[in-house]
């Protein structure tokens, strides 16, 4: 039995119980498409470890899939765990670990085949529910990546964007650059020219203008951790985009996969906001000493935006 | 006779009618600063092109101690007019090309002297009047850079920030990085550094952040250009922080020499914003050939600001 699995940036190849796999180094995009074959757990930690692999639901399933192929390993526990510790934020891949860990190693390779195409059949269904709110002739402004570079299938918000456009709807993308790691102008950027849809990169401060001036008729963007009354953790600059379409009457939804929800979490306030690197921020270009902050999220409260599209509901 | 004028970024020297004029090359800043000699018009030109001098105000101190060195020349208005193109909606530079042309040659050092001199006061005016918002213990935002590298005084803006640490009140200063140029990592961070005022380096997109943190208690910009109804222009994403501003409930004044007053433009819808290149926007991380829209300014409606503070008064 031969099974092949493909996505944007990984491929998993199945020959009966012989395994290969393969990740799209997302560290030389734009410039250069280097697919990586990955061997081993061990070397999967490393790839995530150096955002090779990156994008929460992406991870998981690319761990799954090394741990698959350590199937017949010793300390199988051992090995998930490293995998863990790869990304300790990353819910997804706790998630796809659990779920690994709860069947027989003999059953791995199904059980990780499972995990990559439940990621693309959410994927799909977020993805029509955001693009029934995507009108002909619409533009619209994301941030940071949430396409098929970020999971196993065709996205969240970037993905209600294709899914619009394979529906025929004319559209046009603004791709806020996303500082300090530049997600947008790398990534999605890359992934909207593949796709041939019409998109202007811009920098992050400069959405409001766009604003200001007519161009923006929707806002669609991705969730990180999601708190019981509705605020919502993302990409650093995703709070300042809320204030802003709330300011100019225009729609914002968040997508994500219900997995996204967090019952420990009453409100925004109690979300935890990982900083970075000061060397982020600096990129070479202030002096070397600036202090600096870098929060690598924010938190925007549920009632500056309209909703938050899941796989089963609009919350 | 000797007279020594130096600033931050420019130095006149002159015994009797022998000159010299030196300028900090700011496309090395913050990692170098190396000094130039400027030995005539037609030098003064290629150094302003190449933004080795920059910032309206210092501009046309520059471009006025430049003609100077040229007053026995011939040809003086075609040099003149070659200063003028060199940027020509620096709105300073003609004000003090038109100055310098008005008085017979054999008085345009003394000119450009005034030039100078008067551009420290206007500074030190407007400096004080904003330091008078700024109260002890004060977290201040500013955006761009409105400092000493831009004027031959102390700034607007930042000569404000300048001041009231001069006054003994404890600040801190949270300095917009400002795409895609980096003017507030590259020049902010390096003069509040010289001026040992603390300071913390952000990207554009985390000052939401902060103000939802209650982080920011004042914001202070400069202004390119006034509207009569107040609306301004300003370096881009200076709306954006006015929008966030407005949300929290924060001051925001802009500083401004009454110069910047633009008796032609109605309001803002007026204002011609400039466009400037693509690869600014792309900086060498998105595809090549994204496309990419960068204007230079953006429109701040005065409705959603505190004030403009001028020299010699509030409005």
């Amino acid at each position: 039995m031969t099974v092949r699995l493909k996505s944007l940036s990984l491929e998993w190849h199945r020959e009966g119980e012989d395994c290969s796999l393969r990740i799209l180094d997302q560290t030389l995009l734009p410039h250069e498409e280097k697919w990586i074959e990955v061997c081993s757990p061990e070397q999967m930690v490393l790839e995530i470890k150096r955002l090779a692999v990156r994008g929460a639901p992406l991870i998981g399933v690319a761990a799954a899939f090394s741990l698959a192929m350590a199937r017949k390993a010793d300390a199988k526990k051992e090995i998930a765990a490293r995998l863990r510790e790869a990304r300790p934020t990353a819910v997804n891949l706790m998630n796809a670990m659990d779920r690994m860990l709860a069947v027989p190693s003999d059953r791995w390779i199904a059980e990780a085949e499972a995990i990559y195409r439940e990621d693309c059949d959410l994927c799909d269904r977020i993805a029509l529910r955001g693009a029934k709110k995507i009108r002909d002739g619409m533009r619209i402004l994301t941030h940071c990546n949430t396409g098929g570079l970020a999971t196993a299938g065709v996205g969240t918000a970037l993905g209600a964007i294709r899914k619009a456009h394979e529906q025929g709807k004319k559209i046009h993308v603004y791709v806020d650059e996303t500082r300090p790691l530049l997600q947008g102008a790398r990534l999605t950027a890359w992934e909207l020219r593949k796709l041939g849809i019409p998109y202007t990169l811009i920098c992050d401060n400069m959405a409001g203008f766009l604003m200001a001036q007519k161009k923006i008729d929707l806002v669609m963007v991705g969730a990180d951790r999601i708190a019981v009354n509705g605020d919502f953790a993302n990409k650093i600059g995703t709070f300042t985009v809320a204030v802003l379409a709330k300011h100019h009457g225009i729609p914002f939804y968040a997508l994500a996969p219900r997995t996204t929800d967090d019952p420990n979490c009453k409100d925004g306030s109690a979300i935890h906001i990982e900083e970075r690197a000061a060397d982020e921020v600096r990129a070479g270009k202030a002096p070397t000493d600036a202090p600096a902050y870098n929060p690598a999220f924010d938190v925007t409260p549920r009632s500056l935006i309209n909703g938050i599209l899941f796989e089963n509901e609009e919350r």
